[in-house]
């Protein structure tokens, strides 16, 4: 159980819009997204809710990558839905229609067996949710948390009470930014290390991510990708793929591993923008994730 | 002169304010940012046009380093003069006013010295005279230029005249996407290659940049700064350390040349950031450069 993941966050239907198509209610939701790509690594297990109308397919294809449904709830009503577009440059996603649904009330109760897993991600949901997922826990030796702008504008507060027990953040440049009323990410990521999390991951799109560890600044770029499709997702499958390569490791306390573990975050998310949903990520093999990491290393390393 | 750089470009007085403070008719100019950086690598000379108010403190700076002021020609009137002002997120600069004075008349003239310089650098001018000065030389070994928006869209025919003829062209990610009318910045070089330049280099500001070579692609991130000063200069900056290294390096034509070059111009560009003017440049040792770069090696190598 010391490498196997517990996720919590939104399993949701997605519809989205880019210039290359569209889904129709395609499978979607941040632990979604994480669990897919943390399980190309280690065990994960799923807490979340879904209505009566979530797909048998949809469920049997997370159940084939190894990912745990026992704490996946079904309840009476219909799953988290989220609709959207993206323009030609794919900057900003512009929402049609959010129905939360089901997710409304969403309350995760820990059984045993989750309450032990070595590590945990707290994908972006209401913060006091978030705690009080942690409050359950037995002794994880990593916790990591994601967050948006939504919660730090309404519930700050309970955010700061919660990253105070976190050892790993992740946020985008614009939330950090928010958080910290910092502009300047180095200035912005030393105000949230003090804040509690021992590494802080800002994650900046097709701009790369930046890691702050131990006094250490990293910034890594993007793979850039030759057909962006669809991005949603991208945040958490990075996030999945540097997890996953964590829970892993015997020791993630190191900067190299860290290192490997952004690297592998950023093949990882890569390869999900290059179709809707999580089509790419579901038919990805072992090999293409070591090819395109060895790759992106490769083209890194200067002589 | 196998080594040593022409630089044709724009020898400027700037005015500029950021929140960390204002200068008053300090040096600038795309010429004198890129040879500032580039002589730190090999020697370079530089073709542009001042007025009588050229102070000769600047001058002198210039010399210090070793930068050959022969062909700056002075003329009657004043220096070309920009005035503007970044906000907070230093994204884009507010220009309060532009007078070209002199500069509006420029008709660079090469002397023999000039033409048979092995490498050129057409900075940021008229493509009408980048060509000019193109005919005008003997047979340089590297020939590489930068552009803008501007010329983009006023010059664009004689601008895709002059990319038929230089190895190397240096642009930022909105004029690649100008020039191409293509978003995706793989898809835009390929474009771009075909017109002419057998590298690509695309500079996204504190995103990093790119480069496209021989159907190589590589996007490495910028050095991340904890106290943005002033970014006026940054690109030229960017390519004057690319292009020194390029300069006194044997064979450009090579992937771990470029990439070598390219870092350089990412450590350089980093430091002019760091305070107004040339400021930060003019006061650099080798030395400094030398960790700084060493540094940035060390964290983009992941083992």
């Amino acid at each position: 159980m010391k490498n196997t993941i517990l996720v919590v966050g939104s399993v949701a239907l997605d519809s989205v819009q880019t210039i290359h198509g569209r889904t129709n209610k395609a499978l979607g939701g941040s632990a979604v997204h994480f669990s897919m790509s943390a399980s190309q690594f280690t065990p994960v297990r799923i807490v979340g809710v879904v209505g009566e109308d979530f797909p048998g397919p949809f469920r049997r294809l997370l159940k084939r990558r190894n990912i745990c449904l026992e704490g996946l709830r079904v309840m009476p009503g219909k799953t988290f839905h989220w609709k959207g577009r993206y323009d030609r440059d794919f900057k900003n996603a512009t929402t049609i229609a959010t129905h939360l649904n089901v997710f409304e009330h969403f309350k995760p109760k820990l059984n045993r067996t989750h309450a032990e897993c070595g590590v945990l991600f707290l994908a972006n949901i209401d913060p006091d949710l978030q705690r009080d997922v942690l409050a359950q826990m037995g002794k994880p030796r990593l916790v990591a948390c994601d967050t948006m702008n939504y919660w730090i504008t309404l519930k700050k507060k309970s955010l700061v009470k919660l990253l105070f027990k976190v050892n790993l953040l992740f946020v985008n440049e614009e939330e950090a930014r928010q958080l910290t009323k910092e502009h300047n990410l180095i200035k912005a990521a030393k105000i949230l290390t003090g804040m509690g999390p021992q590494a802080i991951v800002i994650k900046r799109g097709d701009s790369g991510s930046m890691l702050f560890y131990g006094g250490e600044v990293l910034a890594i770029p993007a793979q850039p990708i030759e057909k962006v499709v669809d991005p949603t997702g991208a945040g958490d499958t990075f996030a999945g793929g540097f997890m996953g390569y964590l829970a892993a490791s015997p020791d993630w306390r190191n900067l190299d591993v860290l290192k490997r573990a952004m690297s592998y975050g950023t093949v990882l998310s890569s390869f999900s923008v290059e179709d809707f949903s999580v089509k790419r990520v579901g038919r990805l093999s072992k090999s293409e994730i070591h090819d395109r990491y060895k790759k992106y290393v490769k083209a890194l390393s200067i002589k």
